[in-house]
């Protein structure tokens, strides 16, 4: 059922916010509702933070992290470990794992996971550009931190074929029951991985 | 914990994201990230729509819907009936009742309600441009449509007083059990306010 609204104006404000993922019309008409009552120079300050930020962020040169500089602060940190690059599919992944404070060498952001199915192959995502850092000869070791999916392995294998050749050391994220899980209620496979790769307990 | 995002242009537009009602920084993100995505004329049209609507936007000058023009589409509509106006809280209110396709009046939107917690009196709301509406006699009938809350009665009530003295024709929207409800699961005081105000069968 297609609502009439009272006002172009406000029609169109709540169909560019239903584009929005997970926006329907109804939150949309709420936002837009909501955005009415506030003063004049907020709605403006709303609209011209996201312009300014669609227009003016940057991807980093070297990891494509978003940056507002051409090198992002991850990568010009001279206190980091520049010989570990952590390989993630996303900017958010970056977030994830600087929030867990247990990393301090660079990442590699792919921007992207190899999906034959939505069409997503090797030269849609930054892998050669990472194959061209590996060559450079100052990266010891590339963490593998992609999800644990059919497509995440996919990605790592395919990135371990086209890093053979540079004697790079490799590693992957460590698989097993999360912390505070429950035996129990673990899915097998998850549960099989982890007994395999078990760790020397007191570690 | 607080997240540490490696661009302020994306900080401060996913800060301006969860100002917005049920939008945490989770989602703002996820949403600024989607908006990063598109196109850069995308992204543009979606600011520049809500910016233009805040600005642009007009309220009725008789019945205090939002609109496009000084007087709004349902004022300045001549088929419908001048004589019955449909009282209700805010503009949502005002779709909801014509996306039933039963009601040919006009409305007056009060933009609040009677809230003594909230600080909200009288005076906050458009009670007194209904009461100039109603002086000016051609109106016969004053349907009252507001939420069946303590509020509710309570500015159902005031304005019933407030109108008293012009004679007009005063009714509430029915209150019963909803079309589909089950009357095991009907509370008592809605069950019991329909059977009160039964109706004859077969109307």
């Amino acid at each position: 059922m297609d609502q009439q609204y009272p006002s172009q104006l406000l029609e169109k404000a709540v169909q560019e916010f239903s584009k929005l993922p997970g926006i329907g019309r109804k939150t949309a008409l709420r936002l837009v509702l909501h955005l009415l009552r506030q003063g004049n120079e907020d709605v403006s300050e709303f609209a011209q933070s996201i312009e300014r930020m669609r227009r003016e962020v940057k991807y980093c040169r070297i990891c494509h992290n978003i940056s507002d500089t051409e090198i992002c602060p991850i990568c010009s940190d001279v206190h980091r470990d520049v010989h570990t690059v952590c390989v993630v599919e996303n900017i958010q992944d970056v977030m994830a794992v600087e929030n867990t404070q247990q990393y301090q060498g660079l990442y590699h952001v792919l921007g992207g996971i190899i999906s034959p199915m939505d069409g997503i192959g090797p030269n849609d995502i930054e892998l050669d550009s990472l194959v061209d850092r590996v060559e450079e000869g100052t990266i010891d070791e590339v963490i593998l931190a992609l999800s644990s999916t059919m497509e995440g392995d996919t990605t790592n294998f395919y990135i371990s074929r086209k890093l053979a050749h540079t004697g790079v050391k490799l590693s992957v994220i460590a698989r097993g029951i999360s912390v505070g899980d429950e035996l129990e209620y673990t899915d097998e496979v998850t549960l099989g991985r982890s007994i395999l790769n078990r760790t020397p307990f007191g570690k």
